[in-house]
């Protein structure tokens, strides 16, 4: 069983501190909305969903001074990170509840109300990863092979996960599935998070760094290669970590289906194609932490962006929570976003 | 400048400990053909081409004990590394120039005809390698940005550099090169010796993780990818440092020109494709060292070869002393050998 990754425990939240994990499980007590900004963009709670699920949580932790506060907390929230579009979508899921509320409604009310909006989304989303995981567990074969890349797991969800999602839902229907995951540097949310989260489950499941990957699609069977998304455009192309747009072109070279799988909150459909999304770049000392200790020189330039894009061409199929879209996109995406 | 990488003095042979830069310059000084065999296990001294010649100098460190010491010595160097070709070309050579001197020959004798023939290795890659960049340099436009992965430079050779050689002479023929050095998981001879290297030396180098080539090569201009070889199959088909391949296809799929710059001394005429290049694989903990101290734990399982194959068919030209060879490879290839 995995810990709770996003619990509201006595008006405060509680989250999951996933920079220490697979070392130590540890937690991180947010009494402010700026405890978990800061908590976002230092990576400590990470994964698209994840991140608006606490951000609709951190407006809860200020809506009860009021009106003004929330808003604060809504400003500050929303400039945390700027690839994945779920922050936006909770933020104005939260925005709007408060909307409806009568201009004299109480502080305790506003408080009420927001506390509400982001248990739905929390619920909302784990209830979606499962449907979700059901519609793309019938794309894999019976016994399969998968490869991922960083967590798109319960780690990044409100639970179950979308492309870890997929995997688990295959195996409960009865499914034999064996994974290999890639490190996704710099960070390694696949050698910290996906392994540690899938091997806490009782999968099969092997590391690799990911230059590995096309050895590994050329040496062996994979089956299938499923990623989660940070934020989709309309006509499908899908910002995902860095590494995720190499991976999809070695699928394609190898025939190999390449699948997203996210929920609806991911799409954009403000945004015709990705050449919009806007990546964002980290602090180039994520990459110059030396295994084992140690940093790359300071004079050194390096470049560091945490997203990349994946055309829509290179995909086979978005999976979501009604159901799997197949190419071209454009259509099936309208189409989900406007039922 | 770059401190000596193999420097033969007063009877020890001297490595630049690559494990340890570019944090510190140091020496490890080897008075026994065991010392140099560690060395190339640990990786000490690295390259297919510096092996070579490491090994070279291994054996001159017993050949004045006698036959047998210097036979003892080239069975222990042939069992370090068993993808790079170059090693056990380099100790062919210095046992054909052993079986060349009378059977009654002193050991004296034999010392010197051994540390003779290490010498001229080293000579005659350093030489060759100026030859190699010469004629790569002709293949890139006059300003350019160039891909590399791993080190295939000065640290990695007699000196000058092989796929590093050819950005040098670029530069030496009056040509602007940019690079991109991808940082090359695990061990990242990239980060650590690539960008090292060319900083010592004047370029303009950028440092990105593996995982952010496709992204490097979709959105900006990447006019060549450049990498050295550790063997190469009488077809073409090249085995080089794990990632080698991804990038490839990635260059393939942009369109992008992919040059392998090795000399012949890397050729392997004996096997006719890849499939029967002998692939390393080394130990998992260097997967599992965490960036800035501590270890993934010890029941993950890891798959972590060190090197892979990139199909002849993805390769533009290949670059040697003798010139480019340029697709279908196995002609030319044979052609180069037998002269």
């Amino acid at each position: 069983m995995l810990p709770p990754v996003i619990l509201w425990n006595e008006n405060r939240l509680s989250l999951l501190d996933q920079r220490r994990l697979p070392c130590s499980v540890e937690f991180l007590e947010c009494e402010r909305a700026v405890d978990v900004a800061e908590a976002i963009e230092t990576l400590a709670v990470r994964g698209a969903p994840a991140i608006g699920i606490a951000a609709a949580f951190g407006v809860a932790l200020e809506a009860g001074k009021g009106r003004a506060a929330a808003s604060r907390a809504i400003e500050r929230l929303a400039v945390t990170r700027p690839t994945a579009v779920n922050l936006f979508w909770a933020l104005r899921r939260v925005e709007a509840r408060l909307r409806r509320l009568p201009a004299d409604a109480p502080d305790s009310a506003l408080f009420s109300a927001v506390l509400d909006e982001a248990f739905a989304i929390q619920r909302e989303d784990l209830e979606g990863n499962r449907a979700l995981g059901r519609s793309g567990a019938k794309l894999l074969p019976d016994e399969c092979t998968v490869m991922t890349h960083c967590n798109a797991g319960a780690l990044a969800t409100g639970g179950h996960g979308t492309a870890l999602g997929v995997i688990r839902s295959a195996r409960d229907a009865g499914k034999k599935v064996r994974v290999f995951a890639c490190e996704t540097r710099p960070l390694l949310q696949g050698a910290r998070l996906t392994v540690w989260e899938l091997m806490r489950d009782g999968f099969d499941v092997t590391l690799l760094c990911d230059n590995m990957a096309g050895s590994l699609m050329k040496s062996r069977r994979i089956d299938a290669v499923i990623v989660g998304a940070d934020r989709i455009a309309a006509n499908g192309d899908t910002a995902n970590k860095i590494g995720t747009y190499s991976h999809a072109v070695l699928a394609k070279h190898f025939g190999i289906p390449f699948y997203v799988a996210a929920p609806l909150s991911t799409f954009d459909a403000s945004i015709p194609s990705g050449e919009a999304i806007p990546i964002e770049e980290r602090a180039a000392d994520e990459v110059r932490k030396l295994p084992g200790g140690g940093m790359l020189p300071a004079e050194y330039s390096i470049w560091n962006p945490a997203f990349d894009v994946t055309d829509a061409s290179l995909i086979s199929a978005i999976i979501t929570e009604k159901g799997a879209i197949f190419p071209p996109f454009a259509e099936g995406i309208a189409s989900f976003l406007s039922e």
